[in-house]
This record gives structure tokens, sequence and C-alpha cells, in this order.
């Protein structure tokens, strides 16, 4: 028999036999890692325990406790569980696409009887324990091509599936009668896998594409031990929770019909209270800070973004171009830049105009795969919180500087508080990777270091993470399911205004390019809100929930005269006030004004009408407690003015 | 000789020999007609007065006194002596396309020595009165095309024109050894050619594409009378002072420009500020009066403009669907109202919910062709006021008031008080080319009737006037030109809650079809804005006013001080004040204030700084009086409030 070379992590080699196993392998090393083992890595490639080795190659052995290798190997395992007892169930199931990973594992099916209920897969779990408790092992063999498509030839999606292998000899497995293929490794031994769970059902289109049928998705996940499927489930039920596309379901804040159009989100009545007061807020506080707000075109020549380079180098993120005739190439924006140069350009400009501080809520058009879009998170039409301000080059280190002023002023009254800074510069190793001209590099990255320094604000500097055209700063936050994201950015450009040749004339008379700095403050309107429905976990702060009070009378007849003079005098002060007079119970009134999350819920009886009072209920609270209803006005209309506006000052500084 | 039969405006019909002239015919009828003819009408076309008539026709003697047709003989005969003048003065000038009509007339010219300066207009009107004193006849003469093409054959222009010309024998016009072609008719005789004025002149593309290369414009218009040209240049200066291109350039509040996007207009941060305050006024007020406002998507799948009719009667005006991948086909909407639809379909709806009131700020775009776009009047995006109530058949009249009285409040503060109602009902005689339903039209067409009387409206009433899908009331209004325009409209569709299956379950548990209103009132942005420039001839209210305080300190060091003081207290109040501290003389400050139509100037020195005064010159007014700076900054708050927000009261009732 021939011997083949193993090469070990260590780097070491031993000699074994040909069709030797990785469980041959692990046992040959100590009888305790032969138990432990559940998978080989031979040449980075996932195998199964007992698939003979042919020839040389790097080994590695997968035990229990190797995290992701061994996890996926168990979910592997828990899928074909989980189809072998789905296909008992449901006998005319077919089975579309399969994976496991990181998150768990999820398998695509597909049935004329119709689809598997959340209750179904209570029955199908019960399956799988059964079918775990009576057999031991799945059987693995290597069958050809020819007859695997021989066998499976009733079923377009596995038929599919086999085509597109390549080798003519292809991995498959039994378990209790059942065949399949397409799995890397599998454990063989069953008994490993104690700690599952069926999650949830959601629709997903054959292979991803909306043309294409669609199948239903089974999501689940399986774990080693006990404690590590606990903590996962728990993980979910917050994420669940926090979920801004759950919560906005259950507040009524917007909704996306990919039937309608893919990624592009409605905003009903509710959500577009919240974005309406977010907007006015993010530009009255700029015009305060000096900044000029325009509104400009959502289209473009497409010239403009050839010369932007955008065209070149970020096509794949862009809307196709529409053909107008005579010529004319029309592009949906991308990025707000190239018009708000077309503004900078509109006059000639001087070193008294800067620095120019141009702003706008930017609508922009974004190609994402389909795959991609997610709630408000991803979507392909978004509106921008942008700013651009041309500034001169010793101008940077200040309007830098004030910029995070304004980004600190503005988290406060969101009350965001848990952020990173991240100064990033270009590698000092690569050069010539960027925009070419050192000095500007030098200088510009010491004034932003400076900036930060002094105004005390911690950060971490990341060489090599500056983009192409100039230095910058991210602003990262943590989601409430934890992914990282880039909330606001300031960024210097020297490019755009070499390409679009912009210029001021200088004190000295002569002209001089000035340098841009791009800035998102509370980034999108889609993304910023996602990002406060996930931390205020759906219970907006008063000045930015869609109803702040709500009324409930104890009787419609007896108490709507005064809860209407209650209501008039709310909005008369602009507070977003509404009366509940369905055809309710008083409880259930008032339990549905907890489950909207609105900040006061107000009742209104025989005692209040009498002595002008109100029974008010903050949200969150279980007590409620009487108040004089002017003093309550006053005190709703505080906490308005507390959590908004408070900061909105005159910072500019008098610039035309 | 042969007979021919003239048949005159009387019916009458008389013989002349073939080959006589209109001016033979009108001597035949009197030496004084003779003596006013100018041109004549055979079978409905202008021809020149001694051409010779060589069949039956209809005939009409065209006098210097029949305005229409006199004119355009006369501005004809105008541009010919025009382009003889302008190539003895440029010789190297090439003439592009030309007309005649209501307005005046045009020449386009090119030349590679340089185009003409409005200067050299003069010099070019001279020489016209040179060729009028030494000519005083135009000779006119069929020619070969051969031996025109031949002629002109180093001429693009005339090239491409005479190859666009059917017959084989060209009518030629011989003056001054300048020899033209392509007028209808021109005055063979010179000595009435005596009040014209070369006007302007602008770009234009070679026959209106903007791939050809671009020509040179030259307006001009001519009279038969003196009074007439006086009359003319009047209102030219008048449109001149008014027209909103010329206005929103002067005070800097928005540019088009067609390298960039034809008809998509840029705000400039004044303009802007308008828009923004308009919008702001109109939300809040629709928020007041019971609207929901929503954000909904600018794109939406091809298929729902398919479902609504759009697609099939309305693609010209569309612009070019955007193929997605995946089968997907995203079009740029042309309207709101299958956007609404979609808030309207989330949810089940019931008779509690109706009237439902939709509103939003929502962007669309339409395809006009280039020749048609005009600064903010005619646009190809463009942001609606729109709004869509579902209402039940029984709620029309009520609902139709309501959206009335919002309408006339908000005219009120916008101080517009020159419009007609038209209310527009189906044509009685032609039911058939209307939604088939007699019942609904009776019913709906008597209920905005009785409305409309109920408010004490004058109106009138137009049969045949309605939309296909129901009857509606348009408010006309008068540009500052003259123009009739639509500002708002309210229009009742039976047809799309039928082409998206609407309902609503009714009191009776039954499903029911809602009636959707569809309402704008200060129609689009750019529409409302360019209306309002006009009549307020840039002048705009306190609340409007882009700034609407300027401050000169009359000493940059003495009073800087104080200056930034008085604006703090302004800015406390919301009020858009700024400091003009420009190295420049105080005149030209005031002046500068004054020609920016700023509402409030306020010059600042040592007497202001002691006494906390302010010297405060109004806008239009010559002189300036002294005033406490509380008190100014009072009565600015208070005309600020007067001419907005007085009527924005709680006028909802009270739904959820």
């Amino acid at each position: 028999m021939s011997k083949i070379k193993l090469t070990f992590p260590d780097d070491s080699v031993k000699e074994f036999d040909e069709g030797t196993t990785t469980l041959d392998v692990a046992k040959s090393i100590s009888t305790s890692l032969g138990k432990k083992a559940v998978a080989g890595k031979l040449n980075d490639t996932l195998v199964d325990l007992e698939r003979p080795i042919k020839q040389d190659a790097k080994i590695e052995i997968i035990s229990g406790e190797d995290k992701e290798d061994a996890l996926k190997v168990l979910r592997n395992t828990a899928a074909l569980v989980f189809s072998a007892a789905a296909k008992s169930f449901k006998k005319d199931l077919h089975f579309g696409e399969k994976q496991a990973n990181d998150d768990g594992f999820y398998v695509d099916t597909d049935s004329k009887e119709g689809q598997i209920s959340v209750d179904e897969l209570k029955e199908i779990k019960a399956l799988m324990n059964k079918i775990i408790k009576n057999n031991d092992k799945i059987e693995r063999s290597m069958m050809d091509k020819d007859k695997l498509v021989e066998m499976f030839k009733d079923d377009p999606y596995k038929s599919s599936l086999i085509g597109a292998i390549e080798s003519v000899q292809i991995p498959v497995y039994t378990l209790d009668g059942f065949v399949d293929f397409g799995y890397d490794a599998v454990l063989t031994n069953l008994k490993a896998l104690k700690h599952f769970e069926l999650l949830s059902v959601a629709g997903a289109y054959w292979q991803g594409k909306s043309s294409n049928p669609m199948l239903q998705r089974i999501y689940a996940t399986a774990f080693y031990k006990e404690d590590g499927l606990e903590a996962d489930l728990k993980r979910r039920a917050e994420i669940k929770e926090r979920d801004h596309r759950t919560i906005g379901r259950d507040l009524d804040l917007f909704f996306v019909d990919p039937e309608v159009g893919a990624g592009l989100p409605y905003w009903m009545p509710n959500g577009a209270t919240i974005r309406r007061v977010i907007e006015r807020y993010i530009v009255d506080k700029e015009v305060a800070w000096g900044y000029q707000h325009v509104y400009t075109p959502i289209l473009m020549n497409l010239n403009a973004y050839k010369t932007s380079g955008h065209w070149a180098h970020y096509r794949e993120d862009m809307f196709p171009p529409m053909d107008m005739g005579d010529g004319e190439m029309l592009e949906l924006r991308p990025m707000n830049c190239p018009s708000h140069i077309q503004i900078y350009k509109h006059h000639n400009r001087s070193y008294r105009d800067l620095p120019l501080r141009i702003a706008e809520l930017g609508m922009m058009h974004r190609y994402e795969k389909s795959g991609a879009l997610s709630g408000l998170q991803r979507v392909r039409e978004m509106t921008l919180n942008d700013g651009h301000t041309f500034v001169a080059l010793d101008q940077i280190q200040e309007e830098f500087k004030r910029t995070l002023q304004l980004m600190v002023e503005v988290y406060k009254d969101f009350d965001i508080n848990d952020y990173t800074f991240r100064l990033s510069y270009r590698d000092p190793a690569n050069t010539e990777k960027y925009f070419d001209d050192d000095e500007m590099w030098n200088r510009s990255q010491s004034m932003l270091k400076a900036a930060m320094d002094d105004l005390g604000l911690k950060y971490y500097e990341a060489e090599g993470e500056a983009a192409f055209y100039g230095p910058k700063l991210d602003v990262q936050t943590k989601t409430a399911l934890g992914n990282e994201e880039t909330l606001s950015t300031i960024q210097l450009d020297f490019m755009q205004p070499e390409k679009f040749q912009l210029t001021y004339v200088g004190s000295d008379g002569e002209d001089h390019r000035p340098v841009m700095i791009h800035r998102g403050i509370v980034s999108t309107m889609e993304r910023f809100i996602a990002y406060l429905i996930e931390i205020y976990k759906g219970a907006f702060p008063t000045w930015l929930a869609p109803t702040q009070v709500r009324i409930i009378p104890v009787n419609q007849k007896l108490h709507t005269e005064y809860a209407n003079e209650v209501l008039s005098e709310l909005r008369a002060k602009n507070i977003r006030a509404e009366i509940d007079d369905r055809d309710e119970k008083m409880g259930y009134k008032i339990r549905d004004s907890q489950t909207m999350k609105i900040p006061y819920t107000v009742v209104i009886g025989d005692e209040e009408a009498k002595n002008a009072t109100v029974s008010v209920r903050k949200y969150g609270e279980d007590d409620s407690a009487s108040e004089n209803a002017k003093m309550f006005v006053s005190s709703v209309v505080a906490d308005i003015a507390n959590f908004s506006r408070k900061d909105v000052t005159d910072k500019s500084d008098n610039k035309d």
C-alpha cells in the first residue's frame, strides 16, 4: 500500500497509508482527540471525518471545541436530519438550497400540499429527535453523477443543483432511508446533535432571483452545548424586540413592498412625522450653524459623473442612465457632491465667501442587490443629511473642529452616547495609492489630529483607512444588534475641486483651489431612523414621538367635551395629541396606548372634568397621577423643548 | 387669356384673368383698398401682394388694419431687411431659421468672426433705416431649386433649409443685392416699415436640438403705427420687470443650466429659504386640517402605471423606464396617486377611517420637450403639494367644501385675490366619453355645485370640461404676464379606486368602493413660487423673504458690537437677519438692501448704540424711523405672524 504525507498545523509532517481517514489520524495522535474530532480540514477544505485521504495534504483536525468549523459541521448535520424529518412529515416536499453558517442554518423547501406552518415546525422537531434516537449513524458513500441525476429526475431543484456540480463522483448521505447531497461535512455520529431549535419560516426566491418561484426558508440553529443554544435564543429574542423592521410594522412607521419596488420604503403617517421632525431639527440646527440650505435636482447629465469619476469607479452602484433624446443622458444621482459643486460654481467666489457651507436634504439613488436590501437600513432610495464646505487650506482645522462640535451637540439631543471616533490617514508605506500632494496630506492630517486633541475627544488612528482623495473621520456606533455602523463622517477631498476646476480669488488677487469637506451628521433619514428605532426600542422621546399625547375619555358621551378642550389646549402649543374615541373598553385603550409607546396617556372622567385636571400616565410607568390640565400642557411643552431644541442657538459666524 | 374664379369672404364670386395679382384685385374693388392692401390670403395661405394667381381660389385681401396677418407680413419684411443689413455689417454671417408671429419676429444667425453684441444691434438698426430710405422695393422672383442649391452650396444652414422644401420652383426675394427665401409674404413696398425695434440676443440651438451647434437668435418686433410699438415696448419692459427668471437671477433665487440638466432647477440658498418656509407652512396647515402626511418613493414598478392607465395614455409625458434586472422595470413617477393608493391599501379600511386624507410634498418627473421648458414655470422635476382623500360617496359634498375652505384660507395668507372658480362637468350630450356611472356623475356634480353655493363662492360652469374619470373644480389665476394658469384643482375620481380594487368595510359590514379626491392647494413648489415671484415682483412679504432684516453698522469698528446684540435678539426670535459687514460705503449698502428687496434695513450708529434704538427703513419707503430695538424685534415678529400662520388653528375633526 502506498504512503501519503500529511502536514499538520505546526508544520510537522507524518506518513500515513493512502486511504486513511481524519478519524484514523486523530486516533493515532491520542484516544481523546479521536473522541473529540468532528471533521477534518484538508488543504483548508472541510471534509467528513471518515472520508479516505488519497494524496499528500495539509491536515487540521476539527474538534467539537473549535468554534466556527465545528458548528458548521453540527449545523450541516442538523440540516440533513431536519430534511429527513420534514420529508417524512410532508411526502411531496422538495428541497432547494441550504446553508450552515455562523448564524445557524437554513433549508429552502417547497410543497404543493401547502407550506410548512410554525406549528408544524414543532412536529418536525419531534420527528428529528425520534430519528436521532433511532439512528446513530449517517451513511456516506460516493455515487456516480449519472445515477444521482436519474434518482432526482423528477425534482427540478435537485436536478438543477446536480447540474451545477462539476465532479463525476458525488458524496451522498443516507439517513433513515432519506438520501441527500451537497454537504461539505456532517457528523456521522448523531449523538452530538442535542441542542437545536427550528426558529422561523420566511419566503425566499429560488436561487435568490425575484423572477423565480418563491420557496419557503426554514431558519434554525444548533449548538454542541445547552448554554450555547440558550444564549443564542436570548440574543435572538432581543434582536427581535429591537429589530427596526418589527417595530416599524407594529408602530405603523413604514413598509416596503418588493412587488411595487424593492428597497423603496413607504413612510406611513407615524414614521413620516418622526422623519419630518428630524428633518426640520437638523435643517434649523445647520442654518443656525451657518450652513446655507439648497435644493438641487436628483437628476444630472451623465457627463458630470464622468467628470467626477463616479461613472468610472462607482458605476455598479448607480442606476441605469436614461436616454432623453437630443443626445442627453440623465442619471439619478448616487451622491450630492457634484450638485453642490454646481452651486459653488454658479458664482465667482472670493476668500471672503469661505468657508462656504452648502447643505441639503439630498435624495440619492444607489443600486443595491435585492438580496442585500433590508427595511430602512439598506435601501435604494435615500435622503442624506448632506453638507459640503468649501474652505481654504488653512481653514481646515477650524472648520473640522466646528463640524465636530455640531456633531457632538446633535448626538446629545438624540441621546446617542455609544460611539467611537476613527481618524483615517493614508498609508505612509503606500503614498502612491493616494491623491498626489504630500504637503496637503501632511498638513491636513495633522490639522485633523490637532482639532480632535483641542476638543479633548478620544479617538483611534487608522493608517491606510483614508479615502483616495483625502483623510477622514468616521463616527462608529454599534447598532442594538451589535453591528458596527458608520453614523457620521467628515471627509476632506482634494480631488473633486481639481476635477471640476474650482477656484476662489484669494486676498492676494490670485486664483486658488479650495478644499472640499464632505460631511453627514445624521446620515440618511432611512438609516438614522432605523438606528433610532433600535436604540429606543420604538419608545421615541416626546419630541420625536408621532403621537405625543393620547386622550381617553372614560365615557364617550359625558367626557368628550372636556377631552376636546384639553385637546385644543395641547394643539395650540403644537403638541401632537389625539382623542381615542373608538368603541372600545377603557382598559383596552390604555393598553393600546402603551403598545403604541405613546409618551403620555391621559384619562379623563368626572373628577377630571370637574376639577380641570387630567389623569396622566407616562409611557413605561405603571401608575397614573392627577395633574392640573394647564400644568400638564406646560410640562409636555418643557419635555419637548428639553429633548430637542435646547441647544439650537446662534452658532453662526454672521456670514452672509 | 383664360379666366379664373375668385371667391370672396362674403361668398361672392368674381372672374379675373389668369395671372392677376392680389394687388390688381384690391385695386379693382377700390383705389383706397389698393393702397391699404399689404398681402393676399389664398385658400387661407398668406401670399405676396404681387404674386400671380393661376387658378380658382378663395381670396381675402389683407390690409394694414387687419391685425394678425398684416403684422406678420410687416415682420417678415423687417426680418428680410434686418438680414440684408446684418449681412452687410458682418460679411461672414450665416442665417438659420427665422419666424414672424404675434409676439414679434426672430432671426437665427451664426458668425465665425464673433457673435453680434447688443451694441452692434444699434448699428444694424441704422443700416436697416438706410436700406429702407434707399430702396423702395423688394424684388420677388421664382427660381429653380437646383439654381438655389448651387447659390447657397457653401452655407450649411441654407442648404439644409432648401433640402426640406418640396417644390421645384421657389420664391426668392432680392433687396439691395441680398438674396433670401422662406417668407410666405413680404411687403414689396418698404415705406410702411418705420416702427421697429431690435430687442435682444439669446442662444438657440440650430433646429432646436441641443446636440446641434448653438446659434444666436436676434429678437425684434415691428408695427405699422408708432403707438403700437410704444405700447409693446412698455409691455415688454413690464414683463421683464416681473419675469420670474429675471427676478430669480437678480435676487439669486435659482438657476437652470441646460448643460447639466434641461428643466432641472437649482435652488440657491435664497430661493431654497422661500421654498422651505412655504413647504413647512402648507404641511402644518394640512396637518391642522386633518391630513396625514407621508413620504413615498419617487420610483415605482412600471406595472403600477400599467394598472393605473398612465402608461397607456400618458406615456409620452413620462421618463424612460429603467431596467433593474431580475425582470424589474422602475419608472420615475409622473403623478403621486398610485403611491397614495399603496398607502390606502396597506391596511384594511373601514367606514370609520373615512375621509382618509393622505398628503405629501411629492416629487414627480414629467417629460417636457426642451423647447417648452422655462425657468421654474415649466420644468421636468417638480414637487407637488399633493393630497388624496378617500371618501364614501355621501361624503363628497362635505369634503369638497372643506377642501375649498382650506384653499381660500391659504390664498388669503399669500394675498392671492385675483382668481376665478371653474366647475367642470361631463358633456351631457356625450356621456359615453366618460366613466360609466350615471348616478355617480349626477349626484357628485350636484354635490359640488351645492358646496360652492353653500360657501357663497362665485363660479362658472363648464360642461364637457370634466376629466374622463370625474367632475372637477379648477382655480384659474392670471399671471403677471397675463397668461391664464390653473393654480389649484380639486378632482373627483371614480376610476382609480376601480382599477386598483380599493374597498372599505361599511357600517353594514359589506365591502364598498371609495371615491378618490385629488387635490393640490399650492400646486408645485416650482410653479407656485414662479407665480409668487411675479405677483410680488420679487418683494416677498416678511414671512417669506429670504433675509428679513439686514443690519448695517455705520462704522465697522465702533458699531459691530451693538449690531451683533441686535442680531442675536432677532435670531433668538427665529428672524432671518444678517449684518452687512462688507468693506463698502453705507450708501451702497442701503441701496443694495433695497435692490435685494429686503423688508427691513436697519442702520446702527452712535445714536442707536447709545439709546438702544435702531434706525429702520422698510422696503419701498423713502424714509427711515428710529425705534426702540426691542419694540422693533416685536414688530417684526408680529409682521411675520400676521402674514403667515394667523389662521393655522385646529380645523381637524379629531380623527386619529
